[in-house]
């Protein structure tokens, strides 16, 4: 994420990776869900969080699923149901699911499938929100598989190049895969110039929004710089941000996504059901193609080459996809997880109210 | 295509379809490739131009294979080698078919998987130019699949984010999918700012090339708009241009191409063993997924939602990625393909050299 994202330091409280766990999973199991899927879901989050991930981590996430599940929009107990099935796919009404909740079960469906007969592809629809792709996308690379995600969630978003309303979400997309020695690759983007959390987590940072990043509310491109604006008075552009630049490129990748998570899925067009968008598992057993040593081995080379080549001036260093987050992961389980005070204040407040135990370990810098 | 990369009018002669295929057709025979092998070949040519997608049609390609089929540097007599295959999967060895041979071919393939098990996808390495990759993900959707199509072609074009040296190609991919009475989604796509041929293009035409498309030859991204420079004298931006404006997301999706066309089929990486890079076909039956008609009524439903939004003041309309392509297929047809004078007397002064009938049916306008 770039450094305009970052909690700024006087705000960050740091907190023990399983103690920021351990209160998520009794929220989760507060909501309904059992032991073992509150800790998945869990799991989904912390892990964004510990990958640096954070506006798909606790922060943003947890009061809008607190608040979706008590007002019974989420189903904390599912029963999935398989609506096609071949070989290779699989079609899920995940009966309101929240979509980190189906999710792992989700990919996990879709490596079965990889493993016995080389890829393996699921759609989800009837569900909520993803929290990103990333994590199943790795889910994947850590079974020696290229593993991709999708999600169309949240129509109404976006406006498609020279238009003056939103059509779609921010249609996130994830791919991973694995490598011997250097962190896997793992590229997990929105479509937009920024994913939408982001402008929420620039307006409580107190920082700003680049030219090219947004839209008013008649669809005109805002070509200056300002300071992240309130959520309603905005809308997104897509990768690109003019057409000049190229936001057909993230027109069109956000409606590729539109198209196989939402009408591959059956479950239809979000921009005119309005729906919270369906979601895509998909995995690549990497033995299928070719010898996985090799193929690890290549991955070793040529991350090693991106990463050796010379920065440009003012520049310290070139990275790639997961090389960060990598990193990220490291510091984050040996210093604690930096939150804003803000969301601290939510946990400790929400916890009062429903009678959980929240005792964070705060780590002193 | 932008304005700035059509042919300029004074410039344009209108040729009639049949007839340069025709000469197209005798070009690649030339070459030693069978009738059968020469008319596939030419048909991914002449369908890039009548699709408007000029910068991957006869235009740039032709004197390009033909003297790379002259330095025996392409095979017009390969025997395809699939090294691995499973139920869903196959990875080829070209023996160095040009692109354009091969593709259709392993897509073919794709398809086939597909019928039978959901899903197909067909690696290639070994192997030449596939001039872009619509037509390949086309195919696809004109078999009520959805398609998927990527190549790592031509490592050393484009510079990642702060990076000061070139490492991968324009690395471009594609996805199609078919409607009922709308043209289909066809997204094709180079993960540059702009495809290197443009720039070809753009120097051929006079043109210019805008702020943050391309970097000097230390990496420096060009923020100005300067007259189109000669080859060799500039590096590629991936989409995004500068890194605030998300130029990490079009690197990262040219380095997904990298890992899935180069280490997925065991080529190995195209940024250091410096070879033309591999291809990937896919195809997903929507049938494995959900019902046929529903998909193609809900891709009707979407797509005209999208062509029905107001366009913002100063621009005309809204449109999605494959309807212009149809437009310009049914002017074509009708009203012959507009190439530059230039290349007309190319194909004139090359068919002479070698003895081919050149007669075009010129159409005049």
């Amino acid at each position: 994420m770039l450094e305009r994202f970052k909690v700024p330091e006087k705000n960050r409280v740091y907190v023990e990776v399983d103690s920021i766990r351990h209160v998520t999973e009794a929220i989760f199991r507060k909501q309904g869900l059992s032991a073992e899927e509150a800790r998945i879901s869990t799991d989904v989050l912390i892990i964004n969080d510990l990958r640096g991930v954070e506006s798909h981590g606790v922060s943003n996430g947890l009061r809008r699923y607190v608040s979706e599940y008590s007002s019974k929009n989420l189903n904390p107990r599912p029963n999935f149901k398989v609506v096609r099935e071949t070989k290779t796919t699989m079609t899920v009404d995940a009966d309101k699911a929240l979509g980190i909740h189906v999710g792992p079960w989700a990919m996990e469906q879709a490596i079965k499938r990889a493993k016995d007969y080389g890829i393996g592809a699921v759609s989800v629809y009837n569900t909520g929100h993803l929290a990103g792709c990333g994590y199943y996308a790795m889910m994947a690379a850590e079974e020696d598989m290229i593993g991709h995600c999708m999600t169309a969630g949240g129509a109404y978003q976006t406006v498609p190049p020279f238009g003056s309303s939103p059509v779609m979400g921010t249609n996130p997309m994830a791919w991973a895969a694995p490598a011997k020695k250097m962190p896997p690759f793992l590229f997990d983007v929105a479509t937009t110039q920024v994913a939408n959390n982001k402008i929420g987590l620039a307006k409580r940072i107190g920082t700003t929004v680049l030219p090219g990043w947004i839209t008013d509310l008649k669809g005109n491109p805002i070509l200056e710089e300002i300071a992240a604006p309130e959520t309603g008075s905005y809308h997104l552009l897509h990768i690109g941000g003019t057409r000049e630049n190229g936001s057909h490129k993230g027109f069109g990748l956000a409606l590729m996504n539109e198209i196989i998570c939402n009408e591959l899925s059956g479950f239809g067009p979000g921009p005119i059901l309005r729906h919270h968008g369906g979601h895509f598992f998909q995995a690549y057993d990497i033995e299928a193609f070719t010898d996985l040593d090799d193929f690890k081995n290549n991955m070793d080379n040529l991350l090693e080459f991106i990463v050796n080549v010379p920065p440009i001036e003012g520049h310290e260093r070139v990275i790639y996809p997961g090389l960060l987050e990598a990193e990220d992961y490291e510091k984050r389980v040996a210093e604690g997880i930096p939150y804003h005070e803000e969301v601290i204040e939510w946990f400790e407040s929400y916890c009062n109210e429903v009678d959980i135990d929240c005792n964070f370990s705060i780590i002193n810098k």
